[in-house]
Parts: structure tokens; C-alpha cells; sequence
């Protein structure tokens, strides 16, 4: 951003009531991207802190961790390695089960996407429990990766996802965080 | 791309023979964009015929197209809107079906993603058939956009999509061809 003007990027988050089901607030970032200014805000703001962490790789987990993870690998010069659900992936995959609160489900990664020791930046638009984040760190390591740092639009600290991470040695940024919930 | 060298993207995508299923070779873009300067050089390719194009929003189809699209709308400067399989947007949608091989699918749009007459530039990471990219442009008309170009990194001309656009008065462009498939 050239301009001195900050845009109050929580304010460009929608926030929809009763989706996926009664009682939860979803925040929309569909409503922050769409916005050409406040999209670019994010991509900054989600960057600028690894400007001179001599990232090897952006890893976005599928599919709103893509918009984002994409525009910050060109940003930063570097490449862009996508965290995909399962049977996405046309090589071969390394693969994580996760918990969901009914269930498991599973996310993959190419066993080829990382080379050993390479520094990795991993994306997602939102942290909650932090089950995928996790699964995607497992991954990550599996394959050689040592995880700089994890980058989040919007934080849900009451469900302790960016707490777990810190926990496990993970350094965490995020912009925006929503309380209460 | 401030160096005068340039690389050959076709030679960053990876082949893969027998996938989805025998006798397909499958495209593989992971592999161009892990490499940094490949994939800043597809965005920026991608990007340069519309620097003067006054473009208002990139669509991009899920879920390849959001790693592109992601970062065209960050260095175009506007927003970004994402084209999803069904159930995936938490708004209020509008849906299309297309035909695949065997039954159909189906894609989803914001009904207020887009503001009546805003430009619209359409990207995904490969054109065959065109099927998805033409449910694609009818969902970003029907909700009021006018429909500027259409933006893939691989074209496979012999299956038609690219020309079945232009039959219907879409531009289109794309960076690298596979032939004979």
C-alpha cells in the first residue's frame, strides 16, 4: 500500500449468523477480497512479517488458504505448494487424518513438494481448533519442512487453535481477530 | 518480471501419464507454481494484457484457479471473487450445471458478488472442454458482469473449449498449449 490510509479489515469481514448451522457465526471473508483495496491490505499485512525470513515456500491449505497463499508466493518470489483434501493430488501424496467435530477427514500434500530443510510459510484464511493447521504442520515436517511460521486472516482465540500451535513450537500471525465465540 | 530472462513455462509442467484414468496424461501445475520465479512469471503473463483493460473483480474457478486468481486480483488491485463446487459459499447463491463426461456438476456463485456492469476477468488454471469456464461466465452474467476475458495458464485446443468461447464472443487467452490430447 503506497497510501498512509489503513482500512479497518475487520470491518470488511461479513459475518453470517446461523451457518452451517444454529448458534454459529460464520466470518466471510468472501466480503474482504471482493474489496481491490482491502484484499491487497490482507496480502501485505499477511506478508510484510516474513519479508526477510528467507521463505522457500508458501503452503495454502485447500481452498480459501489458495487465494490468499497464492498472492503471497508471488509477492515474496517464491513458490506455492497447495495442502489438498483428499484424492486431489495427481502424485504422490503424503496424507493426515484430522479430527472434526463428528468424525475425521483427511488432508495430502505431495511427498515431493518440499525439498529437506526448505523454510515454509503456512496459510489459511481462519484458525479455530486448529486440527487442520496441525494436520498440515505434520505434513509439512514429514516431508523436510521447517515451518517459519503459520499466517492466518482471522484468528478464533476462544477455540485455542493459535494457542495449540504456539504450544508446539509454531509461531503464529494473524490480523484479525473475533472474540466469543 | 524485472529480468530479461525468461523461463519456459511449458517445461515446469509436469506430466502425468494414466491419471484421472488410462490414457489420460494430466497437466500438472503444482510444479510450476513451486517454483518461484515460474509461477511469478505465469501471474505476471497472465496478468499483463489487462493492466489497461480497466478490470473490476478476477473470478477464479476452485479450486486451482483461486491460487492464480488470488494473486492477479493483488496485482491488478481489485477484488476477488470465487467461483465454488455446491454448498461451499455461505451467501446467498446463484448455481449452474455443467455437463461432464459421465452426469454433471454444478457451480456456485455470491448473487451479489459482483455489481451490475463491473468488468469481470475470468481465470482458471486449464481450458479443455470448456464446460466449467462456460457455466462459469453464465453465473458472472446472470448476477450483472460483463465479462472482460478469460485468463488460463493451459490451453488443450484439441478438446475445443478455448474456441467454443470465442464462438460465444468471450476473449480468451492462455500461456502454454497442449497439443494432440
Amino acid at each position: 500500500m503506497q497510501s498512509s490510509e489503513r482500512l479497518d479489515l475487520k470491518s470488511l469481514i461479513r459475518s453470517i449468523p446461523d451457518y452451517p448451522r444454529t448458534g454459529i457465526i460464520f466470518r466471510d471473508i468472501t466480503s474482504l477480497i471482493a474489496h481491490g483495496a482491502g484484499f491487497k491490505q490482507s496480502v501485505r499485512d499477511l506478508t510484510e512479517p516474513y519479508m526477510d525470513q528467507k521463505i522457500d515456500k508458501v503452503a495454502g491449505i485447500e481452498a480459501r488458504g489458495f487465494i490468499f497463499g497464492g498472492a503471497m508466493a508471488d509477492v515474496l518470489g517464491v513458490g506455492f505448494v497447495p495442502i489438498r483434501k483428499q484424492g486431489k493430488l495427481p502424485g504422490k501424496v503424503v496424507g493426515q487424518d484430522y479430527s472434526l467435530e463428528y468424525g475425521t477427514d483427511r488432508i495430502e500434500l505431495h511427498a515431493d513438494a518440499i525439498a529437506q530443510g526448505e523454510r515454509v510459510l503456512l496459510v489459511d484464511d481462519l484458525i479455530a481448533t486448529g486440527g487442520t493447521a496441525l494436520a498440515a504442520i505434520e505434513l509439512l515436517k514429514r516431508v523436510g519442512g521447517d515451518i517459519v511460521s503459520a499466517a492466518f486472516v482471522i484468528d478464533l482465540p476462544d477455540l485455542g487453535g493459535a494457542s495449540l500451535l504456539r504450544e508446539k513450537g509454531v509461531d503464529v500471525h494473524s490480523l484479525v481477530a473475533f472474540e466469543g465465540e
